[in-house]
């Protein structure tokens, strides 16, 4: 259930309520793609760095170690020790984006793993009882991702059939909820709203997913290389389409100025793999923007990440030592620099909520923004 | 200052006392070859299994960062955040194990480094400076490592120069603790006695070192691929003519096994990446032996790695995820594997300790020796 404490123009501050906890939102979720934070970040980590949920991906999971393994290990929770909600992706990203020698009918669509080459099928009931197995709180419906430079006409066949598809994942996701051996048997379906660049595809499927009445609506296929402002002008068209009374996530974004934006657009649900994948390269996040640590001149700056940063990180090593570790190929380093980017992922999102709550946040958002820019 | 508390045979149970505080011995020290464990293990990590004592490699560090860059962060003990002792190897074994287009003449040595071919000149002077600029609390004397396989009268010669070298190292570390600007004035040096398998030449070696009234005595070039036996069978031979006062290290060992043997035969101080190495590679200690959790029989075993062990990886997290983690090539299941194999290590050395104070060690060894080879 969503319950929405303060407005402040668009933005919102709620509460979302789960079998697994309450989410406060707006809320970044962390990126475990296969059951784990890459970059060494334990599921105990999360906790000491402010993670309310963590996002892991069904296909991945199904690949390996497969969604029949963890459903005996007692689910994904127990898996991996973590008790906090969890939200599985649909599979479909992934299918499209990594897998080969794809084939998509009305079914759904056969592809060649990526790992090993092995025939699969995935549709909107295998996606369904996978993210069943695996036992997330919130599960996402089987969309089809079309590439964003598809015509038009090709989007509009597509996103007919993503309506179809999300048709059988409510009946597949009630059936599956009602069994008896089912890991989470309230187990939540998330719809998600494509249509490209084109508003008007997007407001028609809006209005059309928003009559399910599900508990949680996502933006999918933005943030795939249109410009940032495209994204923000279909957040202004879509947004308000979808219900009201329920939170929306924009699938898969983004920087710290995206964010931002988008809250003032209504959003309440992020992920995206920036903060743990720019860490791994040595990419650190400040309130005066990204740094990079490979650079030499941080060989012997004895300083914190970000000075007064409240991270693990940030109270115990310098840039220099962690730049180090970065150059000498230690898996430490990269555990630092994800640490670190999550937590300041993290305390984004809680500021955000501050200043929400306080009817603050235009003002807030602005000044975020231009220290972003102005750098060190 | 080497402090004996009991003795029980020639076991002993000791306190060496450093500026970076108190060692109880026997000890495993955790080595963090490039200031860092491999496998993302943290130095606060390394307090919460009980780490007393960490060891860097001196010749690593010479070439990356630089151990001017080490001395400008204020030394190791600052750029790695650990106050508890460090000890630093002189840099000898890495040259003749790692360089390569190696020259040996009186002065030092002359080679190629193994990151970028630069050439380097290392002799016992510049290991001193080196590990001075470090400033840890135990550095080692410059020798020389010859193959174990080497002529007996090439390893007599070559004692002999690891005995004019240990008098240079003597000379130049007591000048570098006199200089104002040096990181740990009260830096300690260690002996190491060198000598092959001829148990007439270790003999001898031993009685001219323990002639430098130095705190401390290791044992090196023990380790490098012959039988265990031949191993014992020296320490039988060396130890009694190493000083009874002072604590002796033997270099580069080793097993469970090693230790318990090595312990019994009154060796204080132990060092070896095999906790950290074999972790990387799914490979995890237990009192019942090894265990290779890349094996199938694993894939949905939900016990810990060890029943009743107290580290923080056994107490949250199954096999049968770690098992997972390690087949994705995720590095938090190295971080796990190598964190669960020094608290392995650690905690075996807790037990050894209070097995000698106890007066029952003998007890202890014969039944933790059978425990190994009895499996699950």
């Amino acid at each position: 259930m969503f319950k929405i404490l303060k407005k402040d123009g668009r933005a919102k501050r709620g509460e979302f309520l789960t079998v697994h906890g309450t989410v406060q939102t707006p809320v970044f979720m962390n990126v475990g793609t296969s059951a784990a934070i890459k970059g060494a970040v334990s599921t105990e980590d999360l906790k000491v760095i402010g993670t309310q949920i963590e996002l892991s991906n069904t296909y991945h999971l199904h690949v390996r170690p497969g969604d029949e393994v963890v459903k005996k290990m007692g689910g994904l929770h127990k898996f991996m020790n973590w008790d906090r909600p969890i939200l599985t992706d649909s599979g479909g990203f992934q299918v499209f984006s990594l897998a080969s020698l794809r084939k998509i009918k009305e079914e759904g669509v056969s592809f060649n793993s990526h790992i090993d080459g092995r025939k699969i099928f995935m549709g909107p009931e295998e996606s369904m009882q996978i993210q069943s197995n695996l036992g997330s709180t919130i599960a996402m419906a089987f969309d089809e991702c079309p590439s964003s430079v598809a015509e038009k006409d090709y989007i509009k066949k597509s996103v007919d059939r993503t309506t179809r598809w999300l048709e059988r994942c409510i009946t597949k996701m009630k059936e599956l909820n009602a069994k008896d051996d089912t890991i989470n048997k309230e187990q939540l379906l998330f719809g998600i709203n494509q249509g490209g660049i084109y508003e008007d595809i997007r407001i028609e499927h809006a209005k059309r997913i928003r009559e399910f009445d599900l508990p949680g609506y996502a933006i999918g296929g933005l943030a795939v290389g249109e410009e940032h402002s495209e994204m923000y002008r279909i957040l202004d068209a879509v947004v308000p389409e979808l219900p009201a009374d329920k939170p929306v996530y924009l699938m898969g974004v983004g920087t710290p100025e995206n964010i931002l934006e988008a809250v003032d657009r209504g959003v309440d649900f992020f992920d995206c793999v920036y903060p743990s994948r720019n860490g791994r390269h040595g990419h650190a996040y400040t309130s005066f923007g990204k740094i990079n640590l490979l650079n030499a001149k941080y060989e012997t700056d004895d300083r914190p990440i970000e000075e007064g940063c409240g991270c693990p990180v940030c109270k115990n090593h310098s840039r220099a030592y962690i730049r180090h570790l970065l150059k000498a190929g230690e898996m430490l380093g990269m555990r630092f620099m994800v640490t670190h980017n999550l937590y300041f992922y993290n305390h984004l999102m809680e500021e955000i909520r501050d200043a929400i709550e306080e009817g603050r946040f235009q003002e807030f958002k602005k000044r975020k923004i231009e220290e972003f820019h102005a750098g060190e």
